[in-house]
């Protein structure tokens, strides 16, 4: 699908934890800052995608959270659309947004990504994470994993761990022991990616840590899942994010001199397939540089789903930054930080800027959009011209449930 | 948004309580049945939308419903959309899947409803509305009924109701009081469309309820909230619905005789508006009628969102099939029933085939092709050429959150 769609602002609260902020109260910060942004009103808008992952289970606000939020806001009598797809569900959102902008059906649409995770229960903020892989095949995935992690003759399962954390994390940890037996990988280089986007994560105000740690401090840190130490693995968090996309004629109407212009954005779903085979990374960023017209090489500035640290080394291999078994290494020659030929995460990343899943997709647009518009201060990549971001969310198999790769262009 | 796209498949579950089959299976019929129906193989499908509004807090199947039920069935790497507007979730696919068909994005794209409400502890189906609605201002909601229903000089309230049912049908009792006190709307008016409705669910085999029931045993049946007592009231339920949505040039293809189109299809959200102010039923048919050429006087069948006996007198009226005000005596007078001027809900409505709330709109989706086709059996409008849906989900001030109209023309 050829999007034809300018990001013409966006805006975003700081990640974090805001037990004595609700849901409306975010969502609308990131739409105001958003539209702010743009040059426009909350009049404007023709159309809304809302993506939330949990708050059915974690404040009781199902169905109707748009509508929710954009009512206390004054705005109503346009279509809202709410949508899931797990942690992906803010760039479901967006990507949306942009395919009925590009279509020609709508001149501005807002796409919002909210989430509150923080409960004064901390099992209900994990318990929410569990609706997010197929709650009928549980016992199918556990088995799977454990299979795998004995085939591939890796070190079992720690199983010492408490059962206060996403089981995200246990399957994050079968993947990077995995990625260890094949590849060589270490639990250095997994430090390595901690430390690179805490560094980034301590020059952006929004995030929810701002500590930048090194890497002896991250591997000294308590083991949540071996190899993953706490800080290779995302926090819970609250915030939201949000873009507005446009279309071109409306942009040039509002005289944006360089626009962010949406190159494209694909998103798919996750299938059983098996582990040598290329994944929904590999198709969805391959979809997405053709119809982007560039290649890997070309990428200024990348923003990817580092949910845990491993998954950024294999992210980046997905995304064709390096070559498959290479990601260990690109990371650990300083390849991915500012400075570096192509850095990724440089909000911080899920592991530092803060992960509130259903706003994560949109908070990646908003550092790409603020990259290529020379607007990110002391992280500011110089020249950015292209950027790439990548969601994943869920889990299906051994891939995502739902993966969006989506590349903007300035000028 | 201008319509372009044929309804070239449709299948649905039987709606009820289905306790012992789950999400994934209620899913995988309904979709098997509206591929087979388009002479379609699941591997042609492109996209899918899927509604359901409850399964994160029911089944605590949350995020990525339609990735769990189309893998499955060995379904893949398409664009997997999971959306929720309340009640409406199911229109809202339809009408996502009608709109990116029409922009030219897709050729086959599915649009799927699903829902499990049944679950063996009764008061978890029941919480589960209580997310559709403003969770944070729901003091303020339960608040401005009661002032609404005192400044019409209307009965208070009935307080005895047991808590174990939707508080949305002490929104739609307070709705009827004020209609019977403005417009001489009578409880014997409302039973009549219970009875009408259990007459046409009679003659539907997938229907919950299939016994037709007199006005007189509707009136004697135990009072839930005055004036509505049970049978006015739409019960809970389990089920799925699809639609396969195609393109002009897949239709041919496929060498559809007497294609069912889809006319149009108008998503909108609520708003807060005074009583007497046109609101989001009125506003929608009005663009839906002029975008599909034709008035209501055209329409040979209309599935509306009676979740409850009032609620389909309000829509009659908002949908321009009578006056404003004289929605009871359109009933009473027999138009509204098959073999009348315009049959409601021909397939036994909400009320009697049952309202799973997220496939829902998919149903009446279904009962609409089906009529125009010419395959609904003892229920067939004769020469049927015209037919509208009308879905509502959540609250927003006296309006639902979402609403979505549907014209669909044979031939």
């Amino acid at each position: 699908m050829k999007m034809n769609a300018v990001v013409a602002g966006v805006g975003m609260t700081r990640f974090g934890k805001h037990l004595e902020i609700g849901l409306k109260a975010l969502g609308a910060e990131a739409i105001d800052k958003a539209v702010r942004d743009a040059g426009l009103e909350l009049a404007d808008l023709q159309a809304a995608y809302v993506g939330n992952a949990a708050a059915g289970l974690v404040t009781g606000q199902e169905s109707i959270r748009g509508q929710v939020i954009l009512r206390g806001m004054g705005v109503g009598k346009l279509p809202v659309i709410n949508v899931e797809n797990a942690c992906a569900s803010a760039s479901t959102a967006f990507q949306q947004a942009c395919a009925m902008v590009s279509a020609g059906l709508y001149d501005v649409v807002l796409a919002l990504g909210v989430e509150k995770l923080y409960h004064e229960d901390k099992s209900v903020s994990f318990k929410a994470f569990s609706g997010a892989v197929d709650v009928e095949a549980m016992a199918e995935i556990m088995a799977s994993l454990k299979r795998g992690a004995e085939k591939q003759g890796a070190e079992k399962a720690s199983s010492g761990a408490g059962k206060s954390r996403s089981m995200f994390m246990d399957i994050y940890a079968a993947a990077a022991r995995t990625h260890m037996k094949l590849y060589g990988t270490t639990a250095e280089q997994f430090a390595m990616v901690s430390a690179k986007n805490s560094f980034h994560g301590s020059m952006n105000e929004r995030a929810q840590f701002r500590e930048a740690l090194t890497v002896e401090e991250v591997l000294a840190a308590p083991m949540i899942a071996e190899p993953l130490t706490r800080p290779m693995c995302s926090p819970i968090g609250d915030g939201a994010a949000a873009a507005i996309v446009v279309s071109e004629r409306k942009a040039r109407e509002l005289g944006i001199g360089r626009p962010v212009r949406v190159l494209s954005s694909v998103l798919r779903s996750g299938w059983d397939r098996p582990y040598e085979e290329d994944g929904l990374t590999e198709v969805c960023s391959k979809e997405a540089y053709e119809e982007a017209g560039i290649g890997p090489d070309a990428l200024s500035v990348v923003e990817l789903h580092d949910a845990s640290a491993p998954a950024e080394v294999i992210a980046t291999e997905g995304l064709g930054l390096c070559e498959k078994g290479e990601g260990g290494r690109l990371v650990s020659e300083g390849h991915t930080k500012l400075g570096g030929k192509c850095p990724v995460n440089t909000s911080g990343g899920l592991l530092r800027k803060g992960h509130p899943v259903g706003a994560t997709g949109l908070a990646q647009v908003v550092e790409l959009a603020e990259q290529l518009g020379g607007k990110s201060g002391k992280r500011q990549v110089e020249g950015a011209r292209f950027g790439l971001a990548h969601n994943g969310g869920g889990n299906i198999g051994i891939d995502a449930a739902a993966t969006v790769v989506t590349i903007l262009g300035a000028g």
